[in-house]
């Protein structure tokens, strides 16, 4: 039997995961790829670490060259994260002629452009299945399942993190601060969650998607983006009693204009399949013209289920799969644009949710609704519940207003007028709902 | 730019939404391809009726030799559906050097080793993505993305027709006889609708997709199955009162003894994925050693999504991604087989629902609890609601009782000795809960 000869670089958490899969189940993986896959060898700066897998000697090497310098090294996973040097090592990797695997998403999303150009020029191919959704198989998805399709919208649940902190905000009732010292206690975030909780990171694996789904080069940094830091536990609450789950969701959308791209904290209805995604999961419900739409719901991160998606990979690439993929497809090739539709989020037709501080006293409700009612914003539900003890104190209540759906523009406006009414105070609080 | 010929052999609902893909949308097509599709047959021994798709002139046929007779068209997909002629319409393809793509699931469950046993001896390839679960690429998902993984469990609800039956119970209160009559008005029922009904098709399809996950080789005559035709207005209705929906689950799951399947009506959470697939969908819960759990939901049939998978298949046929899986991963090949645990699913330790009639007297309940204690079956919950009026006339009431996790046929021993007993009514009810 033909054996295949790979290499790993970057051995931390998933790399450690990856060389665990082709340790110790190398009968499947050997199944499912016709052949057998040996490790050939690992690279990495830190030659001393503790892993979770047991290498056999001499495999592991702080030397690039024996990767490099090894032409029956064919195929590479590359797991350095960052840009620098990840993407130099990239380069390295494909100029000495390897297939490389990735699940760097920043490094796709900064330079993908110019490193899918040098893979095509070298005749070299670049997977990265696990740089979105960890173990959701959601590029071969896009890319491969669904391409009879005219891809209308996604609606993505991309960060664990986030999700783990809205999902334990609203369970335990804990504030936004409390959940994120909780999710880095159990390692779902970084001593610096600010690219998780901001929206960064799901905007740039939603630029990734977008340019599988819909060949549009956008540039993540582009993309409008509203974090989880600003959402109150009080609103998770509040957003429960009316039906709904608070989740970050990235959206990119087919309209008129060209494609439409957000990320922001979104009210999702209870029963939909996106608001049962919990804890660390993903999500990603995509609507094509043909198959309508599918729903695909996993585990976006950690060692294993990203590793699951990286010898995947390994094993399309290694068996040849990848290679046709990546030549048909001509991922972020020069002439492959398509028109990204500029509107600010605020002004998108939708449905809202409001949450104003307000006097407690008579006529308040009758001038908000006025002001509403007069940007053609139709009230859809009211919360306005008795003064609790703490809010009494200074005469300022919640209002929470669900509105239908509103024109362009017409909440931004109305919401304009009514934080300048002198019976409501500032910090009021909008997101969008999902339609 | 290349142009790949290709041909249609059974243009029904199916054949003309492919039809229509491939003449329509040919542009988005081209960019997956890497080349042109051109639709240069199709064959159907109807010639007259009505198709929602405009085919150009000449292009419609009853002569198969059209296509067996032309070297220039590649790759073929053959839609005829039932065994008789659709086998040896498929070997006249294959034989005449055809890549064949079909979505006859019955085909592949009654003759896929022949089939694919003859296609590897003439070097050529069958796909088969629509076969199971219409629009949702569940045989790419096990077999190519999740290929990383030792597949653990599959449950999966993969007839449509059923669960738009049982959806239409519970949230209608509609009896099974009027909501078959409502599927069928709908369309979503054939005629005759009992390959779907009970559990046939299902099984067909959990024998396929337990190929591709565990390479067992059953028949799907042997999968144990229970059909929703036995499930009455009440169960639903009890079933709801206690948290839960009820769906035909089919089930492939490795237990020590080997690999354990079947197809009945189960009990599933609501708030679980699987609880919330309404309608005619379809949804598969893949667990894998590696990934955890996937979840996979979309539409499980009609036209446009069928055709979707169908084009996906026949877009890798012709890149030449399906000719590398099928050499690879060698399904039906004679040397692959798995055991198959062959216990009596009845047997099968698990949670379980129990609708009983018995005598509305002091005493029943006890009598019912002491024989399940001694059969050390624990009680989760029960129902006992005051008799309706028209159950008062008889005397006999329902009670409904929820195990916890009962030890392997403890149940059916224990259900055998109530069922003799003097104050329970013949005809007691027993579902699965998912555990």
């Amino acid at each position: 039997m033909e054996t295949a000869r790979v290499a790993i670089v970057g051995l931390g958490t998933i790399g450690s995961g990856v060389a665990r899969l082709l340790l110790e189940n190398s009968d499947r993986i050997t199944r499912h790829a016709g052949r057998r896959i040996e490790l050939a060898c690992a690279v990495d700066t830190d030659l001393t670490r503790t892993r979770n897998v047991a290498l056999p000697a001499g495999l592991l090497s702080d030397d690039l060259s024996r990767v490099t310098d090894d032409p029956r090294i064919g195929a590479v996973v590359q797991l350095v994260g960052g840009l620098k040097p990840a993407r130099s090592i990239m380069l390295k990797l494909l100029e000495s002629g390897k297939d490389v695997i990735t699940a760097n998403k920043a490094l796709l999303a900064e330079h993908g452009p110019e490193l899918f150009d040098r893979a095509r020029e070298l005749g070299r191919s670049i997977a990265f299945e696990a740089s979105v959704a960890g173990g959701i198989p959601i590029i071969t998805g896009i890319g491969q399942c669904l391409s009879a399709n005219q891809i209308q919208s996604l609606h993505a649940i991309l960060n664990g993190t986030s999700n783990f902190i809205l999902t334990r905000m609203e369970e335990h009732g804990t504030d936004y601060a409390a959940s994120v010292a909780e999710a880095q206690r159990l390692g779902y975030a970084e001593a610096d969650p600010s690219m998780d909780v901001d929206g960064s990171d799901a905007a740039q694996k939603l630029a990734i998607l977008a340019h599988l789904a819909f060949g549009a080069r956008v540039d993540w940094r582009s993309i409008p983006r509203t974090g989880i830091d600003t959402v109150d536990v009080a609103d998770l609450r509040y957003a429960r009693e009316l039906g709904y789950s608070v989740k970050l969701l990235a959206i990119a959308e087919l309209v008129p204009e060209g494609l439409e791209l957000h990320v922001s904290p979104t009210l999702v209805r209870h029963g939909t399949p996106l608001a049962e995604v919990r804890g660390a999961h993903n999500a990603i419900r995509v609507v094509g013209d043909a198959v309508g739409r599918v729903f695909f719901h996993g585990l976006g991160a950690g060692q294993m289920p990203t590793a699951s998606a990286v010898v995947a990979d390994l094993i399309d690439t290694v068996v040849g799969r990848t290679a046709i993929t990546f030549r048909t497809l001509e991922l972020w090739s020069g002439e492959k644009e398509a028109p990204v539709a500029a509107r600010d989020p605020e002004k998108i037709p939708g449905r809202f949710y409001l949450r104003l501080g307000v006097d407690d006293r008579p006529g308040v409700m009758a001038e908000i609704a006025g002001v509403l009612g007069r940007h053609d914003v139709s009230i859809a539900s009211v919360i306005q519940h008795e003064a609790a003890d703490e809010e009494e104190a200074d005469g300022i209540v919640p209002l929470v207003i669900m509105t239908h759906l509103a024109p362009e523009g017409a909440v931004s406006d109305a919401m304009a007028k009514i934080d300048g009414l002198s019976c409501v105070q500032a910090g009021s609080v909008r997101m969008r709902v999902r339609n």
